[in-house]
């Protein structure tokens, strides 16, 4: 177990800890007391039928969310619905390698999957708020994996789903790019085989992933813009130094990698052995499919194949010249799509 | 010095070393004695007016041209042409860290611009072959970038150009982009400083340098559609280990970094101050800028951008699957885009 301020309420604000108890994982071994980090906004109404669950992506937790995406002003609206924010496994905050304690400690924490981490969260739900059906289940990224998994796994339990940003199954070009994030931290000798005392040890392989994260997580045309002057920064330089780096050395490289091989192998045909319009097909939520036209790793063409595979589903591309990061919210443009896109779904009967 | 057998006429075949004499570097410092490693195919006409340049990419040399596209079949056919193939500073082939000595060798070798190569060829031209004015120089990738430059730099002596999947001034996106492939070397201890014994002691930053480029030398359709199929690799993994490592570990690390840089900071709007549509309204040559239609790095509107600033130039887009790496021409469809665009162009009267 490490201590690493990051993780904490002081950067996070506020969040629970709730235990679900003991989680058995797919890939084998068992997570004992499997604890996930939640946080809240609104109120459950007594047929508790306004529940919406966030999920969260790679290096992303709650706080994005709560900064950026749910308010009154915004179609996730507090004074509408019981919207629940689950910090996936290994996300830092709720059970986590660095966070681990003896046998799940650091590098010996197991593989966890896209599914593990929704059925942990169906059971937090039930459990915890007597929830049994969403009217929404959405996420960015990784969080768009949970979406899918969501509505294949449960699709009685999803009356709605937006997928932004992400894929149902992953695509061999994303396993192969999240290597080399992975191969990022590997190559540091601070790494260790993931024993090492603190993050800071991996310093400098968090840093070559921040840079490759500059490479594919921005857009040619975001650089070519230069759209960082308006974050307010004088060069790329700046830029890379002055956010994107220290936005990842703080993270935890345990943390980081599991995470990482539960996106590589996201993949919702694990329920219909390897048929990706049979594990569609079963999706009965209303889809909004929502990839954002200038992502390098989740194409528009690889989300528009999908939602063609999906029953009662469309498509919603984002326009945003920041690519897959435009997920942080920075372009003034990006927050009116997704607020219409989801005002538009959650208006929709279902 | 080190001895590389790659970079030999075992693995090249036949190329002249030509020596220009001492070449004075644009960022300061000079090589005594420059080495041009040539090729020749065809024969000179009696006016001098059928010589055609390749100048050659990043990782490659005049071994791909050969083997790919000069040839009795092609519109780079010997038996109208007098193709002159030379090989860029810091090839491995011509003088390049590995193989200079003394004040030169190693991580003490200069910073080479694409500049200096492109003096350095015209003085190799003129002085050896008595060729004052070419009918054709093309390359791809950097070697678009020398194309670039010769058309800017020396207008009167370049009839026509074909930039292939470059663009004459590097952009920021790319510069990232080439820097992650640095920081694969960097970081390997067994770089050390550029100091090491033998290339087999950076294997390990050089494997990472060939996961990188299997991220964005090719395109997300490349993996998806599992193109790789067709060159008879059985698993993306094996094609990684079979093909793009074993292409990268051979080289030398000093040598792919000089390029590198090369490429970083190609422009040619150092002749104008900085001012691009000045710069490419120089150009006189007749151009045809074919981009690669799913280069993820030298995306098409990067290219299309420039060639609306070139006075007498066409765009020519190539369907490549494949993306930026199509450039190895193992697409069947492939060549024949390439040899309709260059018999187009060199049957323009100019």
């Amino acid at each position: 177990m490490i201590d690493n301020p990051f993780y904490t309420h002081e950067f996070h604000g506020e969040y629970d800890l709730i235990s679900i108890g003991r989680l058995d994982l797919e890939e084998g071994g068992s997570i004992p007391d499997c604890q996930l980090a939640v946080t809240t906004w609104g109120e459950l109404n007594e047929a508790k039928d306004n529940a919406i669950l966030i999920t969260t992506w790679y290096s992303g937790t709650h706080q994005i969310w709560r900064d950026v995406y749910v308010g009154p002003e915004h179609a996730l609206t507090p004074e509408k619905y019981f919207i629940v924010a689950v910090n996936q496994i290994g996300s830092g905050l709720s059970t986590s390698p660095h966070n681990a304690e003896g046998d799940l400690a650091m590098s010996t924490f197991p593989k966890v999957r896209i599914g593990d981490d929704v059925v942990a969260q169906e059971r937090l739900l039930r459990e915890q708020f007597g929830i049994e059906q969403l009217a929404l289940v959405l996420g960015g990224s990784m969080g768009a994996q949970q979406t899918y998994e969501w509505a294949v796994r449960f699709p009685d339990r999803v009356r709605r789903a937006a997928p932004i940003a992400g894929t149902a199954q992953n695509t061999p070009h994303d396993f192969l790019y999240t290597e080399t994030l992975n191969e990022a931290i590997w190559s540091d000798p601070g790494w260790n085989g993931g024993e090492y005392k603190s993050n800071a040890e991996v310093e400098a392989g968090l840093t070559r992933q921040a840079h490759i994260w500059g490479v594919m997580g921005f857009s040619t045309e975001f650089w070519k813009q230069e759209v960082w002057r308006a974050l307010e920064f004088e060069s790329k330089e700046a830029f890379l130094t002055g956010f994107l780096e220290p936005y990842f050395t703080v993270m935890d490289p345990n943390d980081l990698l599991t995470m990482a091989w539960k996106w590589q192998h996201g993949d919702v045909t694990r329920h219909t052995d390897g048929d990706l319009p049979a594990a569609l097909g079963r999706i009965t939520a209303k889809t909004f499919v929502m990839p954002i036209n200038e992502d390098m790793f989740f194409p528009v063409r690889d989300c528009a194949a999908e939602q063609a595979l999906i029953p009662n589903s469309e498509l919603r591309v984002i326009d945003d010249v920041l690519g897959h990061l435009g997920l942080f919210g920075v372009a003034p443009t990006y927050m009116p799509q997704i607020d219409q896109h989801l005002g538009d779904l959650l208006a929709t009967e279902v």
